[in-house]
């Protein structure tokens, strides 16, 4: 790409932007949680009300353990690649230019794993309405958005993890 | 596609869902808005802290007038095509993969047109922040988010359109 076609703000090219297996997800689960690298772009483009996230999937990885969001909606564009959609509802595969929507209070938690041998790429769009919590139906692990922003993460009864 | 591989709830096809080039803008500016087909992917799920639209420009048609949000934020991501994006640093030419965001209240109005002989495909975030008003540079047009949820458009000194 030259100058010429280079995407100058406020756009740009999502492989420009830092990815990062980072996760707020505490241990012992963290490490099942690191197989994928998000890109921010909403956060990179100055945007506030809502996140854009560019998720690369390695092979075995998952986007997030299985969850559900109390208060925070969630929508999920398959750009690449071919990925399981994990649900209340059962498992299903999902191609490229599929999409799935997650209202906010449903209860029905999901997840995204790749059990191919190359990377899946999804667009991940999230709010950030305060008050949220995330359940967890397979593991012992809560969370609750704190006002500092970040996510608290505890055991269903609420102890530290 | 066949039963095994149609995506079920909450997944979905997108191109299932049915698309339109109704607009709220009012006569006479209406017409030039109507070169485009919305899909509202994010309605169709259930979704009400964000809209996803699944923007299908044909040539010659403009997402919207050069426009500029002061509370809502927008993300867009190209999906197909090759489409020029107006702001107020100028035009470029954006291709499949790239993307853009505009931050609500910096005042840089945008739009994307079709320059080309085929269609353009679009997904498009906003958020739903109440109190929003959108102005627009290059018409003597406004318009401003009432508690119905609806965009009143008004000329710039506030007279009915």
């Amino acid at each position: 790409m030259n100058d010429e076609t280079r995407p100058r703000p406020p756009a740009f090219d999502p492989d420009t932007v830092a990815e990062s297996n980072s996760t707020s997800i505490p241990p012992p689960h963290r490490a099942a949680n690191q197989m994928r690298y998000n890109r921010r772009l909403g956060d990179h483009a100055g945007l506030t009300n809502f996140g854009v996230v560019l998720t690369r999937i390695i092979p075995g990885g998952q986007s997030s353990f299985r969850h559900a969001h109390s208060r925070q909606d969630e929508f999920v564009y398959v750009l690449d690649g071919e990925v399981v959609l994990e649900t209340d509802g059962g498992a299903q595969v999902l191609t490229a230019g599929m999409c799935a929507g997650f209202p906010a209070g449903t209860g029905d938690a999901h997840r995204f794993v790749n059990r191919t041998d190359r990377d899946v790429k999804l667009l991940v769009v999230g709010d950030r309405t305060a008050g949220d919590e995330i359940s967890y139906p397979d593991m012992d692990m809560h969370a609750v958005l704190g006002a500092d922003g970040a996510y608290k993460f505890t055991t269903k009864k609420g102890e530290p993890l």
